[in-house]
C-alpha cells in the first residue's frame, strides 16, 4: 500500500512537502538547500517555460546567456544593490583540486586561489550592465530587450522545495531604454504579461501592485508585483518587475547618444519569475488526494486506464483506447494509455489522482458491452458515463471547463479572503483565524511597517494598482492615509 | 566603414575569433574564460536545443534538473573519474559576504566557511548516480532515460569562444539499464542520434568511432564519438556517448532487483553535446565574408532589403515584400524585412552576409517595373533575377538546396582530407602540409599513442566504427595492427 498523503488540515506544511515528493515533482538532494527537479515536475516547468518564452518573444524580447560567476567587486558598484543582495551567496575562491597526499581523496589546491573571488549569480544585473556598456552607444541600439533562462543561487538558511531553495531556475529580463517613460512602460508591461500568464495559463488569480519601499528590489525605484493567495491564507509573490531608473547605468557607466546628440545614462528594467511558480501551482489547486493540475500545464491531460481480467478483454479495450487517443491527439490533447499489466487499476487510479491528471477515462468489460467509458474529473472527483463516440467532442470542452473552474474556484477563495480591517486588534485576530489578505490603511512609513511585521509577522504584500483613493487612518499609528494596502503573512 | 574580417589564409584563428564577435554570436566577458552568448548566437543555440530535445524525447528520454554544486567527496567515489576530472574546477568554499570595515566594498565572511567544499559541476555523473540510488529498486524502475540541459564549468587555462570556455552550456544524458547489452545499445543509439542531427540538421559530416583508451571519458568502459573536420584541417570532437558499465552504480551503490529476484548493479550510459557545436558550425561553413548558416539553423532564413530613393518607392517595395513574406511564412520560413531608413542597402548587404542569412532578396525600383526581385545565395554568393510570383515556390526549394549543398561541400572537403599513410615521415610531413585525418595503422598501445602525440601533436581522434579489417604495421613501431585508426591535430 502506498504511503498516505498528510491532509491539509492535519499539517498544511507537511501536506505540501509530502505532496511535492510523492507526486514526483522534486526532492531534496545531497547538497544542502538544493533540490532535484524530477522528470514529472520538470515536464510541468517546461510547459511554463515554453508559454512564457512565447509571450516574451511576442513582446519583442530575445534570449541571451551571461556568465554564471560574477566578480565580487561588481556587487559593490551599485550601493543599494549590495546592501540588499550579495550577502548570502556561494563564493568561489579556488579553481583547482588535487589528490590528497594520504591517497584517499581530493583536497583544494591552495596554490590555485583566485585573485578576486567569484560569486555564483544571485541575480545578473551587475554582469549584464557591465556587458551593456559595450553594446549601447546610440539611441539606435535601444531599446535592448533581453531575457535569460538560468539557474541562480541565494544561500537560504531555511529551505522548502520550490518555494525557497538555495539554487533555483528562473528567467530574468534585463532591458535598456532611451527614456524614463519607456522603461516604466516596459516594467508595467511585463507585470501584465506575468499576470496574464499566471491567471490564464496557471489558473492562479493574482493581485497586481507595487511594493512598499522596504519590500522593493535592491536597486529598484519601483517594484511591480503579482501576489497570489495560497489555500492556507498565506500570500505568495509570484513575479516581480522592476523599474531601475538610471541606477545600474550610472553604476556601470552605460551612456547613449540621443537623437539630439545629447549623452545620457540609459534607463533600465529587470523582471523575473522562477521555479517558485511550481510551489504556487501546487498550493493553489491541490487537495488531500494529491496534485490538481490545470489542463494547460498537465504533462498528460488525459489518462486511459483499462480494467480487465483476460488478455482478450485488454485487446478489445486497447482497440477502443486507440480510437479515443487518435481522436484526442488530433486535437492536440496529450493522452497516456496505461496498459501495464504489472499494476492493478486501483493502483493506477491512485497514482494519476496523486499526479493530478485532469481527466481519467476508465474502460472495463461492461463499457465494451454498452459502448461507454467512465470519465472522471480530477478537480471535482465527479464521474460520468459517456458513449465512446462522444469522447472526442466532450474532452476538449471538459478540459476547458476544468481550466476555467480551477481559476474561478481559486478566485472565489481569494475574494472571500480579502478583508477590510480598520483596527489593529481585529487585524491581529484575523491573522490567526481567517488569515488571507487584510486590506488596511497604513501611514506610509517603513517604521510602522517594521513594527507591524515585528508584532504580527505580517508584511505589506503590495499597494494594489487598482486601490481606490479614500481617507483613512493607519491601522497602527492612526496617522492619515489615502489608500488601503494589502497585508498578509507570506511565503 | 565596418571593420574588415581577417581572411582564413591570413590567420585562421583570428578569422574565427573575429567572426564570432563580429557576427554577434558571442564575446568574452569580464570573467576570465567565461563568454556572453549574444542574442543572435543564442537564437542559433535555441534551434540546436529544440531539435535535439525533440530527438531525445522521440527516443524515450525525459528531462530533469540536478544541483549545480556537488560535494567534493562525491568525486572521490569513482576512482578513474576523479583522476580524469574534478581537478580544474571552480570550488565554492564560503556562503556569505559582508561589508568591509573600511566601508568601501564587500569581503568574504570567514565565519561562513563550508564544512565541505562544493564543486561547480564539471559533469553530473556523481550527483545523478547519488540520486538514482533512491530512484531505482526494481527492474520495473528501469530503464531510466533522463537528460539535463545545464551549464557546466571546467577551469580551462587557454580558452576560445565556444570551442573551449570555462563555463559552457550543454545537455547531459544519464541512463540506467538492467543489462549490459541494453546500456551498450543506448550508448550506440545516442551516438547515432548525434550523428544524424549534426549531419542532417547542421550540415556537418562526421565520422563515428570509438575513442582509444587514453582519450576515453574518465569512468567509461567505451566512448563513442562523432568527429568532424574543420576547414583548417583540424578535427573537432562534436559529441560523445559513453558506456559506463557498472562503474558508477558500484561507486554509488545503485542496485536493482531483477525479474528473477536477483540483486545486481545497474548498467549506465552518459552522453553529451555542448555549445562547442556552435564553433563547429562556424568553422565548417563560413568564409572570408562572414558566417554561412545552414537554413535549418538560421534565425532568419531570408532577408528582404529594399533599395529605394523616395518614400513612395519604399511604400511600393513594402507592398511587394508583404506579399513575399506572407507566401514564405505560410510555409514556415522565417523572413526579415529590413525597412530601416537609418542604414543604407550596402550596409545591410554586408551585415546579412556577415550574419550568414542563407537567402537575400533585394527589391529596387527597376524590379518594381519588371515585376522581379534579385535573389542572392549566401553560400555560393550567386545572384539571379526572378519574377516576384515565383519567389513563393522557389525559395523553399532553394533553401533545401543550400542545406544539401553545404553538407556536400563539407563532405567532399572531408573526403579529400582523409589520407592513408603508411610511414612516419609522410605522417609528419602531411600534418604540416595537407593536414586532415591521417588513416594509419597503430599497435594499440597507449605508449605509442603518447609518443606520436609528443612528436607531432596529433592524437587518435577515433577508431572508426566502419574500419575495415586489414593486416598492417604500426606507423611508429612497426608492430602488427588489424585496422587503421584516424589521427589528426584537434581542437
Amino acid at each position: 500500500m502506498a504511503k498516505k498523503l498528510t491532509s491539509r488540515t492535519e499539517d498544511y506544511s507537511k501536506w505540501y512537502n509530502d505532496l511535492v515528493v510523492m507526486a514526483d515533482l522534486a526532492e531534496n538532494s545531497g547538497v544542502r538547500g538544493c533540490m532535484v527537479i524530477k522528470p514529472y515536475g520538470y515536464a510541468i516547468w517546461e510547459k511554463i517555460q515554453a508559454e512564457l518564452d512565447k509571450k516574451f518573444k511576442e513582446t519583442g524580447h530575445v534570449n541571451a546567456y551571461f556568465p554564471l560567476l560574477i566578480p565580487k567587486s561588481y556587487f559593490s558598484k551599485e550601493a543599494s544593490h549590495v546592501d540588499g543582495f550579495a550577502k548570502e551567496c556561494a563564493v568561489v575562491t579556488h579553481y583547482r583540486l588535487k589528490n590528497d597526499t594520504d591517497g584517499k581523496g581530493i583536497i583544494v589546491d591552495e596554490g590555485a586561489k583566485l585573485e578576486e573571488e567569484l560569486i555564483v549569480r544571485p541575480t545578473s544585473e551587475t554582469i549584464i550592465w557591465d556587458t551593456y556598456r559595450k553594446w549601447i552607444q546610440s539611441y539606435r541600439d535601444l531599446p535592448l530587450l533581453v531575457n535569460q533562462w538560468a539557474n541562480v543561487m541565494r544561500w537560504e538558511m531555511r529551505t522548502r522545495l520550490f518555494l525557497r531553495t538555495s539554487e533555483f531556475l528562473w528567467q530574468e529580463g534585463h532591458t535598456a531604454h532611451a527614456t524614463e517613460q519607456e522603461a516604466l512602460k516596459e516594467a508595467k508591461l511585463m507585470c501584465n504579461v506575468y499576470a496574464d500568464f499566471v491567471e490564464n495559463f496557471m489558473a492562479i488569480p493574482v493581485i497586481k501592485g507595487v511594493k512598499s519601499e522596504s519590500e522593493r528590489f535592491a536597486g529598484a525605484i519601483e517594484t511591480y508585483c503579482i501576489e497570489a493567495l495560497m489555500q492556507d491564507g498565506k500570500a505568495l509573490q509570484a513575479g516581480t518587475s522592476h523599474f531601475l531608473g538610471q541606477n545600474f547605468a550610472k553604476a556601470f557607466d552605460v551612456k547613449f547618444q540621443s537623437k539630439e546628440g545629447k549623452l545620457d545614462y540609459v534607463w533600465a528594467t529587470s523582471w523575473g519569475v522562477s521555479t517558485r511558480l511550481m510551489g504556487a501551482l501546487v498550493m493553489t489547486h491541490s487537495d488531500d488526494y494529491g496534485l490538481v493540475l490545470p489542463p494547460n500545464l498537465a504533462p498528460w491531460q488525459v489518462v486511459i486506464v483499462p480494467i480487465h481480467k483476460t488478455d482478450e478483454q485488454l485487446d478489445q479495450i486497447s482497440e477502443k483506447a486507440q480510437v479515443i487517443m487518435k481522436a484526442l491527439r488530433s486535437q492536440g490533447i496529450s493522452v497516456k494509455f496505461d496498459n501495464r499489466t504489472s499494476h492493478k487499476p486501483g493502483w493506477k487510479f491512485n497514482e494519476y489522482e496523486l499526479k493530478g491528471v485532469p481527466l481519467r477515462i476508465a474502460i472495463g468489460p461492461k463499457d465494451l458491452e454498452k459502448g461507454t467509458v467512465e470519465l472522471a474529473r480530477r478537480d471535482t472527483l465527479e464521474k460520468q458515463f459517456m458513449a465512446i463516440d462522444e469522447v472526442g467532442n466532450a474532452v476538449p470542452q471538459l478540459l476547458k471547463q476544468i481550466q476555467d473552474d480551477l481559476y474561478n474556484k481559486a478566485l472565489s477563495f481569494r475574494e472571500s479572503h480579502i478583508t477590510e480591517v480598520n483596527d489593529f486588534d481585529t487585524f491581529k485576530e484575523l491573522l490567526d483565524t481567517k488569515t488571507g489578505f487584510l486590506s488596511c490603511h497604513w501611514d506610509g512609513t517603513t517604521e510602522t511597517e517594521d513594527k507591524i511585521k515585528n508584532l504580527t509577522k505580517a508584511t505589506i504584500r503590495c499597494i494594489p494598482l487598482n486601490a481606490v483613493e479614500e481617507d483613512g487612518k493607519c491601522i497602527l499609528t492612526g496617522a492619515p492615509s489615502k489608500k488601503r494596502v494589502l497585508f498578509a503573512k507570506a511565503y
